[in-house]
């Protein structure tokens, strides 16, 4: 997909006159893995960037067959009857290990995906370098310079992805099912610290008693062990919701946007911006260090070192420190 | 955990001398984030490296309640009676997001642990940088240099660090347990695509039937999508085991060696191990290239760049560029 500067100019435009098909090849390019793909990508980047930006981000995981895309169908026409545009963007990083996408089908959010102010972003098949933190980073920037005032970023909850995604989000949610006792079901300890509103789905019907009394299990282990400063009083915050009956999901839109409102005015969204931009910038100085390494690789490891090492001469730690200081020599 | 030279050249003597204690702390030594401890354990690892080995490297993944550690208990015991010295190694991903491990208890492998001749060594605890490959290719290599003639390496087969612990090994095993119909139970693609033997447990009492229909449907599915070169007539094989009845036992062990045989004999095990230690050197240049920047980035990242970061006059890739071009200008 090499473009000349030209396209990208256009395709900037695009992004930034909010056109579908454009937000769509932009985030595209940020997934490619080849070196003038990234080149392009930068150059879109820096025609788009603005910043402070006033975008809702929220991050929202559940396991699969929590009724995930029920739930985003439904709190998504929620967030648009405020007049702002929704962008949705699955992370799965298990899709990297060769399968397909299990997340967030379009044809899954039935009411949300005929809507002109939603788009939907389907994850990604195959392995992106850099991983989930840097394609989701540039995904959000590119839909909030389309004019998206919020965004959702869903993930799996598996425990990989969750507390990058956490960190570049303002408002993390947790969808649990109901259990069966009262216990926490298997959700990673490790995701449910990120937690500021845990909803449990399903209040509908029959569920509705195993849906509360999972609430209270939820409310009862975070009140255990949390209190941040950037929580106020009465979070994080734990309610059932039922998506098909759209029980309690105009109140957790009411409870995301009410602590995105504190944290804003208390500084916290100020601070936490800075450090995801300090974070950016680190992880894209790791990400072209080693793409420098891999251009100069692909002329060749030196085999003379690689056959010390197979020989048993040189172990492969200090092999690869000589190749580095040989390397580094040489470009002086 | 600093070290002086002499401390790690008289650990490196007793890693050789095969002593248990000194094999452990040079595992926790390479687990270190600390960069002292990395330039310790080069030094360690350069003093103990030779090459090529000898050892069978076995590959084992099963999600939790699969019957792991029942089976790795009933195999190590038939391992031991080759006379083969047999370490355990226990890679867990996702104890990287805050939980606590939930792989390879000793208290779970009842009868190996009481053995001499085995080592049983648990998931570490917390994120290790260079992830779960580094780590598990030099704990490999550790014992190897401690005289262990059998490695396995245990992971859950969540499908994160499957690829790379297959890349690392010569054998591949995945547990599966019986399933109510035909279906695969959603083991990953990614993951059965590396699995040289498929071990369906629990053919124990009621649930054989259900144990013989699973390795049937898993039989059919591997002989539709797989004919590799590294694979004789009869592999990928399927069979089912009785852990707890020690049935199947034997005759899976009896494959693995089997299989390893074969791969010796025609060339594979060798191309392998030399693709491997390919792969090792890449990877340590890679971490030797990512420490590097750590250290120089512990002195600062440049204020003012961040800060046009911040206002929106330059975008986190372009101040990436900027800040190493500045950092390699400075370094000549």
């Amino acid at each position: 997909m090499a473009r000349g500067r030209r396209d990208i100019q256009s395709l900037a435009q695009g992004v930034a006159a909010g056109r579908r098909a454009d937000l769509a090849a932009a985030i595209t390019l940020t997934e490619s893995i080849l070196p003038e793909d990234r080149e392009a990508a930068k150059d879109l980047l820096s025609r788009l960037w603005k910043q402070p930006s006033s975008c809702l981000r929220i991050g929202l995981s559940g396991a699969a067959g929590v009724g995930k895309s029920t739930l985003v169908d439904a709190i998504g026409l929620r967030i648009l009857e405020d007049g702002l545009k929704l962008a949705v963007l699955a992370v799965d990083p298990s899709s990297t290990a060769g399968g397909g996408s299990v997340l967030a089908d379009k044809t899954r959010m039935k009411r949300l995906s005929l809507r002109e102010e939603a788009y939907i972003r389907p994850s990604p098949s195959g392995n992106v370098p850099g991983g989930v933190a840097r394609r989701t980073r540039e995904a959000i920037f590119l839909c909030e310079a389309a004019g998206y005032g919020a965004v959702i970023v869903e993930t799996l909850g598996a425990g990989q992805a969750e507390a990058s995604v956490a960190e570049m989000t303002d408002v993390y949610v947790l969808l649990v099912s109901p259990a069966g006792g009262d216990d926490l079901q298997g959700v990673k300890r490790g995701v449910l610290e990120h937690a500021d509103l845990v909803l449990v789905t399903k209040e509908d019907g029959d569920l509705a008693p195993a849906a509360r009394r999972t609430a209270a299990a939820y409310g009862g282990a975070l009140r255990l062990w949390r209190r941040r400063a950037c929580d106020p009083e009465d979070f994080p915050a734990v309610q059932t919701v039922s998506a098909l009956e759209g029980g309690g999901v105009a109140e957790a839109w009411e409870k995301i946007v009410r602590l995105r409102k504190w944290r804003d005015e208390q500084g916290h969204t100020a601070r936490q911006r800075s450090a995801q931009l300090r974070g950016w910038v680190r992880a894209e100085m790791e990400d072209q260090l080693l793409a420098s390494m891999r251009m100069r690789e692909n002329e060749g490891l030196p085999e003379a070192a690689l056959n010390e090492v197979k020989e048993g001469r040189i172990d492969p730690l200090s092999a690869a420190g000589k190749i580095l200081a040989n390397w580094k020599e040489a470009a002086r």
